[in-house]
């Protein structure tokens, strides 16, 4: 289990103006969102994407740290740059200096005070479940496996009882750093399409691991390895013995961040109403 | 443009009996579904598999050669074995020598006089667009890439004339070595999901680069490049200049072959009722 240490907030520099950009990328390759000594992450790519358009050192901070192999659809990360480049032209001239995995789909000048991971006022991730007997070539990085035999609407009634705002304490891998385990989950839905499941969770903020927590505690049940009231005993004793296996990650999806200013380009960004 | 040299149908061998199987693969790595001098297809990582698997030099014979990059959820390969494996074994089998982008899914005996090509009744191909500014990065190399608005109410306007028995002589691409170009379609539709357009194709027999014709027409009528009654045109004069472009290869799925065979495990092969 990797602890992952505090996020660093980089200071803000002189003359510089902030970018919010979003990003989209296959995880497969990387050993994740956040830079590392020994494996290459996303973080890093995209710095030097900057660096390489801007002549810039310039450290950027995305909304969430998703684990290597989690794929993103709307990761939001912000920068301060002395660049000219107009903000809306950032996803065109750094998709020229990212290898194809990674996508910039829309950029924005934002606040200096504005910050990606610390204003998001929630998240929601998609999880992927290819339920067949034999796994998917076509779809293999995006789905998560799954040959076993599962009573899917067994799955969906367990489902509802994590909505509201709850202490989700057993809903964590260790290293987490989170200082409170309150969490208010706003959706949480089910729905099956031939051989696909996907899983859609929408809440304020996650513990760390938390939906492949939920995810795989989800399949234990329509597996019937694990009553169908594990999440709600769960939630009781804070117990993460009562849930079941972290699904992995090659399922998940970072979708969209909500954020509450009301910023242009809110449809590109996701932001809350 | 690769010239394609006929296909060689293998002599049976005394003392063997035939087996099909249903083979799914992501095709961004190969030269296509036939096996060539100087690149990696489909066919030949099939067919070492099977060598590991029996012992045999078995050659084998798809319902389809698809083109480089092309991907298949249901292409349907015959081989003849001495093997004693359970044909309902052969996925489980060969899957363990399989590299993960390709995948066998179902297996089944069949009479020795069965041929996966010339005995397809039918087959169903599936085209996919991402038509977004920019290219998804979790999909790159499942759909072709449209930055261009599109009049998906055109485009799907100008579909139904291919429906029916007609000369599509215009819609094939040099080095196909088909005897008549009659074809007949039984079923072609467009749907929007967002970013995403999927065109279905479903037909007898197709021509060579038929439905990268079709979806490239279409994709030129959907920008206004082309008259909306472009595949009328080409239908009544045979002219391939009349159409558009041929789409890309990795929007491509060969998603079903139908046969009229009463097989067993119908729902697996996709057999016509």
């Amino acid at each position: 289990m990797t602890v992952l240490p505090p996020i660093i907030k980089p200071e803000p520099i002189p003359g510089t103006h902030r970018v919010l950009i979003r990003v989209s990328y296959d995880g497969t390759a990387y050993a994740g969102w956040q830079r590392q000594q020994n494996a290459l992450a996303v973080q890093q790519v995209l710095e030097e994407a900057l660096r390489k358009l801007t002549g810039e050192p310039i450290v950027v901070t995305g909304s969430s740290r998703t684990d290597a192999g989690v794929h993103a659809m709307g990761q939001c990360v912000h920068f301060d740059t002395h660049s000219r480049i107009p903000a809306d032209k950032y996803a065109f001239a750094l998709n020229t200096c990212l290898p194809p995995d990674i996508r910039v789909l829309a950029g924005m000048d934002i606040d200096s005070d504005f910050h990606a991971r610390f204003d998001a006022k929630g998240k929601r991730y998609t999880y992927r479940i290819h339920n067949a007997l034999h796994a998917s070539a076509m779809y293999r990085d995006l789905t998560a496996h799954v040959p076993q035999t599962l009573d899917v609407e067994r799955m969906q009634r367990s489902l509802p009882c994590l909505l509201g705002t709850h202490d989700f304490a057993a809903f964590q891998a260790a290293g987490g750093t989170a200082k409170t385990t309150i969490r208010t989950l706003e959706d949480v839905q089910l729905a099956k399409n031939g051989d696909e499941l996907t899983l859609t969770v929408k809440g304020n903020a996650f513990l760390y691991n938390m939906v492949r927590i939920i995810a795989g505690t989800m399949l234990d049940i329509g597996m019937g390895r694990i009553p169908e009231d594990a999440f709600r005993t769960a939630l009781e004793t804070g117990d993460r013995l009562a849930l079941g296996i972290t699904a992995p990650a090659c399922g998940l999806e970072l979708t969209q961040v909500f954020y509450q200013q009301p910023l242009i380009g809110q449809t590109l960004f996701g932001m809350v109403k």
